[in-house]
């Protein structure tokens, strides 16, 4: 446990870098196949007559991506206790196949909890980029993480 | 086009029932193994020591099979539009594998884009129960629908 990254880690202002991660036709596809089976997001010809002018994920699957690029980026290697939330989930452009991902987590806020003194409570903003650096996603939320010295 | 749902047909206290949806072991580790890789999220024995005390659907998983029972539910049916996001996420209470879950969407707001005459943006708020009736997660966000009559 103690090569684990814990609250102490993750002081106000720390950012962590995430990616990359390129976006596959194949992924974005069995994605949406499973889990949001509109036609925007399925067919190259229905995407490019929708408001998202291609084929894009689908939002969750955006969400989904970064989730994997925190868990690659630090989230493997900390006493992560999971989260009960977030505050805000901006899909502000499309994602689309081909383009590749990063993204960034910023630490704003960084308390221990009173109910339990062995948890921290991060507040943390997400930003999900592609290569040319438009911001696609911003996202708002918590993460629990172990504090080391309770 | 005629038989969608327009957003003409999603008034205020409009409610749609969602689901059935089984959580299913192998999706859940499937979807862990893809995207949240945490030890809690995809192994038995770390998930009862962990403070979620039996295995569990990731967090995004939750809502992508929300938005699975969404697009089974109506929206494959309808004018859909996406959505620009969500104003909150909430994850009250672990989603254990074996349980089934049934979901609602109840509209809050509806008003005509006054940039896009022919977009409808739906304000609308999610519930995941299970078969007991526990909330487990809970959403607040936007649906973009095509008007009718614009």
């Amino acid at each position: 446990m103690s090569g684990l990254l814990h609250f102490e880690d993750f002081p106000v202002g720390r950012i962590f870098e995430l990616g990359p991660y390129p976006v596959t036709r194949e992924e974005v596809i069995a994605f949406a196949r499973e889990f949001d089976p509109q036609p925007f997001h399925l067919d190259e010809d229905a995407a490019n007559s929708s408001v998202l002018g291609g084929l894009s994920a689908s939002g969750w699957h955006n969400c989904a991506m970064l989730m994997r690029m925190m868990c690659d980026g630090f989230l493997n290697r900390s006493a992560g206790m999971g989260s009960n939330g977030l505050s805000e989930v901006k899909w502000l452009k499309p994602v689309y196949v081909g383009e590749t991902l990063r993204g960034a987590m910023t630490v704003l806020g960084a308390r221990i909890s009173s109910k339990r003194p062995e948890m921290g409570i991060l507040e943390c903003r997400w930003d999900l980029r592609n290569e040319a650096g438009e911001l696609k996603v911003e996202e708002t939320g918590v993460l629990f993480m172990r504090v080391r010295a309770p």
